[in-house]
């Protein structure tokens, strides 16, 4: 009877007929053979740990793996050595990233040689932006896995619990040891009873797999909540009042993480509502957290609109309180000045601020990069960002060693990626999605992988067990160039969406499709597309040289000078730091219009090609992955005209030149994709 | 004062301001020298000729001319005799033909040398599908010029009548000399008395321009309108009642041209109805018309639910009656045997009936070409039908010598467009539509015309006397591309929408967009898509071969050889005459699959480099036309990628094979494009 039900999945899984739904990541089902686990710690993690092994072993069948808790000095926090024959390290969890560390490497087929493995960062956390009601701001997945509407939330059920621990599972496989279970638009109702409790739940589930969990605050919370007359951080009701709520959680969830804070910063409540600092709100909460180990992630994220250019507000709202924090306070600083566009230049605030605790803020959902949609691998952006130059302690100040405690001493390392998961059963709502998360686990963990190994580790896990061994043609003609095509995929985004130095020209809100026009009377300009991109019959881009806002100032030198100067600024951010005539001569010899146009032009190349190599590996993918990305393959060509076409016709109507005739012609009318924008911004209407 | 005035006109032109409606079609006001016009006529007629002459002059300044009315056998029927001093013809008309034929050549800059110029048909007619209520079947500029609901249709306005003239007008400088002023599905209602007094009103503002109306007649209209117990031919009550209705109708409007039928087609009532035939029904009519020498138009379009092969119908049911029909009927008969495709064999009926008179009749609305949105010259497929040789009468007997009485004699000869024009401001919805209306009026005037002249001079009439006079640089850079496009245009349409022989694969009802998949339950077979693609695991196309329906018997050999071997068909017919595998090899060496794929492709691309052709001529175009064809290119582009990714996907479905990896992939799902048809013809479900 069994024989005949496992030939029947034989029989389904041959025939595509089993759903590919995705939902097992990289974490895939595979042949086995035996290991015999040698480890006298009973732990639940340790349990998971030989779990792990024995289900996942791909090495010599019957071989044997010790697992080792023992003090090492190469071996530092939850990092571990790894052998063919043992891991050791000196937490718990770090024998469990040695395990998975092991079997992904059988799974790659990777070498396993002793080796010493240290996470970059101490925490590696994922925010996730999950509102109470269980919708998520920027989430293109479905629903919160935390939360919900009409939800009991101070119980859960045993599928949300199997569920919060597959999450978990996946998180731990790379690393990831840190949750902030909602939005930084926080709700004061996160500080109450029945929430915590179910942030307790949660919390118990994550624990065996090293998975601290952390909450975004409401700064206003003791009067939302508290039934205080203000929540003035100097106030010592309020300081009261927060003390009394962390002892609470502590007695809830003894290993709580800290908190996230999004203060003053585009309507947030904060301590500036009552005339005092970020260096006072901070310090204040930092206090009642420190002595339980806690936390406070407190956001760089802010700009007011009174300002000439709004890349410049977070550094110069901060760095006037260097070396003011208190050392369990860490400044969470978005990777760019604006706001993860699709290509910005590192925010100055990295290595600038060096007596304060700084940690990178990336964005694994696709906010600005095609939703769940597009097909974008946002390695290759983070690995760009971590190896951006500073200069700050001179020359090989990356991004990375600021961060990371390489250059200045931190008391806590850390680095966030805003979560691109939900409730949808492949977790990502787009198959490539996934590779996001995994990147940016990998990367926290190490950030001087490359994108390319990621890529690779991440398609073997992903694709190479399933239809089709990992042989060499496997590897040749779908490993390299799906590879190749992920590799490509951010700059083919920032060529058909916002070449050169383009920023924030989305429609409104959604931040999905073209909107250069939007600009509805009365809102606050830094909230439009022309702030940002300044064309006119003159030229276009926003002048952040010394002759315009000067936000070339902010960076140390030699980049002050270099971006300074149109002649040796990368042209990737030309148009970031300079405005433009139309005829400016570029370095392909094109005038600025032509190359925006030739640049334009690629990506819609690009994303042509990527449909291309993705219908020549059919046979080595099942039907459903196969389809469901090649679907939104053509999802995104056809949106890669429509930025082509909204962009170009757009900005021609201020540089009056004709499009290169060498190009294919725009197959939209920019009157109807405005009206198709309006229509959707005013339904009805 | 005047001068100022005319002043303010040149800035508003060469600023572009002054709206180029394209409401001038051909007949563009132009800058004339003075000219003497000797002629002694004084008929409404004449009248108009000298005016034209005297408005259009662009000869030699001061120069004279001479109209003459006098017999010459040379000169046939309105022919006329043309040379740089005089014009000479049997009739009035023939003198203004001329004159139109003389201001053409000095503004086309075509020699004027002596020469007799003869029409090919006696009869040129427009056919216009217009409803009582305004409406127009098939029409896509606008509302009725002549009907509407909300009209007092016995009093014409001034504005009415002013329009009629220009259309008479227009028609008349392109020598159209008839005109059927309501739908083939036509309303009993017409032959009531405030309708034919409309009609008399219109026939006398059309008179002097020699154009004749004709009435579309309902078969039914003795029982429906004239209060008779049945319409049965052969009733002596029924033709007693038609005769009274055509002596009040001559009474009327003593030079009336006749009735067109549509009989037992599609619904329409017939003489089989009461078990009579098509010769009953035509002659009954003819005897009536005949003593005022009108002429009964009767068409061929038919085709019952019961047949295996809609091709073969109109053949099986007409040949039987050839020689049987009265000399004032003409069986009107579709250029092709099924109805309009972007290409068809020639019907068979053409030179088959040796002893009937014989009519093609041809659609200058573009029902499956696009409607008012694309640009499709479509002179280039009346060519293909005129010089098509249908071999009756041994090689070289053509369409064109089977139709205008080179080989058969004729009592009449005749030529039939259906109508693009309606109500818009420019006639035809497009700008490059109104060639359509033009090339008809050209070929019918001269059936051995070449498409590519009437492409020249309608280029140099309509667009080259505007921004630009017709220098060698508006030759070489406007008037040479934009005529190969023009001249490209129809191919590349076949090729975007049903290459290699495909037909009828369009979406339901509206024969716009495609809909290879569209068969709903219980609908006749022969009104769906897949009854003419034949689409299936083992191949495509329909068999009318010898093995199949055997639709090839009804051509003259050699043709029924040459269309029933695959090998000697015409590739761009393969499909019509065959069903073939998918692999089958085609002669370029691919697979019949991949040829369909390279075929859709291939149109694809011809529509970009209209849009390229078109962007390149913008300096040499007034900027309302040049934005207006730029903004339907576009949309052309669009629909040409919904076609391709359309068909390739629904027939991917049979062939189960790649699109050619050479080639550019879909970008719409075929999922979505059914869902949204499926919207398109079930509004709100």
């Amino acid at each position: 009877m069994k024989r005949t039900f496992l030939g029947l999945i034989l029989v389904l899984v041959t025939c595509g007929l089993w759903a590919e739904d995705g939902h097992s990541l990289w974490l895939r089902k595979k042949e086995t053979g035996t290991v015999n686990v040698v480890c006298s710690d009973k732990s639940p993690t340790l349990a998971i740990a030989v779990q792990e092994l024995k289900q996942g072993w791909q090495g010599i069948d019957g071989a044997s793996i010790t697992l080792k808790i023992k003090k090492d000095k190469a071996i530092r926090n939850d990092g571990f050595k790894l052998s063919s024959t043992e891991i050791q390290a000196n937490t718990r969890i770090g024998i469990l990233y040695g395990v998975y560390e092991l079997l992904r490497r059988q799974q790659t087929e990777e070498a396993i040689e002793e080796k010493v493995y240290n996470p970059s960062y101490q925490i590696r956390a994922l925010n996730h932006w999950d509102n109470l009601d269980g919708t998520i701001e920027r989430g293109y997945a479905g629903y919160s896995l935390f939360w919900g509407k009409d939800k009991n939330l101070s119980v859960p059920t045993d599928a949300e619990k199997q569920l919060w621990k597959e999450y978990a599972r996946t998180n731990a496989s790379i690393g990831i040891n840190g949750a902030v279970l909602n939005n930084v638009n926080a709700s004061a109702d996160m500080l109450t009873g029945g929430i915590l409790q179910r942030v307790k739940a949660i919390a118990d589930i994550l624990r065996p797999y090293g998975i601290k969990v952390y909450i975004s605050i409401k700064f206003s919370s003791p009067v939302a909540v508290g039934g205080l007359k203000n929540s003035d951080p100097l106030n010592p009701e309020v300081a009261k009042w927060w003390k009394e709520k962390v002892i609470e959680i502590y007695k809830t969830i003894p290993d709580f993480g800290g908190f996230l804070v999004k203060a003053n910063s585009e309507g947030q409540p904060g301590p500036q509502d009552y005339g005092r600092t970020h260096v006072d709100g901070a310090n204040m909460l930092a206090d009642v957290l420190k002595p339980f180990g806690g936390i406070v992630m407190w956001r760089a994220f802010v700009y007011a609109s009174n300002d000439k250019d709004r890349a410049k507000q977070a550094y110069n709202e901060f760095m006037p309180f260097d070396g003011k924090f208190r050392d369990n306070v860490i400044i969470q600083v978005k990777n760019g000045p604006i706001d993860f566009q699709p290509r910005e230049p590192f925010s100055p605030l990295f290595g600038a601020m060096k007596k304060t605790s700084v940690m990178p803020e990336v964005q694994i959902t696709q906010e600005y990069l095609g939703h769940s949609i597009h097909l974008v691998y946002l390695s290759t952006m983070w690995e760009e960002l971590l190896n951006s130059d500073t200069y700050q302690q001179g020359k090989g100040s990356t991004v990375a060693r600021c961060t990371d405690g390489s250059i200045y001493p931190q008391k806590y390392t850390a680095i966030a990626g805003v979560s691109n998961i939900g409730l949808d059963r492949n977790w990502c709502g787009l198959d490539f999605a996934q590779s996001n998360w995994y990147a940016f686990g990998r990367l926290a963990w190490d950030n001087q992988l490359t994108s390319e190994q990621i890529a690779d580790e991440w398609l073997k896990l992903t694709f190479g067990n399933v239809a089709s061994p990992q042989s060499a043609d496997w590897k040749q003609n779908f490993l390299v160039p799906v590879k190749q095509l992920m590799l490509e995929s951010r700059e083919a985004a920032v060529n058909y969406m916002m070449p050169l130095g383009f920023h924030h020209i989305f429609s409104a809100d959604e931040h999905y499709g073209p909107g250069p026009w939007w600009a509805p009377k009365g809102i606050r300009a830094d909230w439009t597309p022309p702030y940002y991109h300044q064309a006119s019959a003159n030229g276009v881009g926003f002048d952040r040289a010394r002759t315009g806002s000067d936000a070339v100032e902010q960076y140390h030198e030699p980049l002050a000078s270099k971006f300074n100067d149109p002649k040796t600024c990368p042209e990737n951010l030309l148009l970031w730091f300079h405005h433009l005539p139309w005829d400016y001569q570029m370095k392909s010899g094109r005038t600025l219009w032509d190359e925006i146009c030739y640049q334009y032009a690629t990506g819609l190349e690009q994303v042509g090609e990527f449909q291309k190599t993705w219908d020549k590996v059919e046979k080595y993918v099942d039907v459903d992955r196969f389809i469901r990305v090649q679907g939104k393959l053509r999802h995104q060509r056809r949106d890669a005209q429509i930025w082509n076409d909204a962009c170009l016709l757009y900005f021609q109507k201020f540089s009056k030149r004709p499009i290169p005739y060498q190009l294919d012609r725009p197959q939209n009318d920019l009157d109807q994709l405005i009206e198709n924008d309006r229509r959707r911004l005013h339904p009805g209407k």
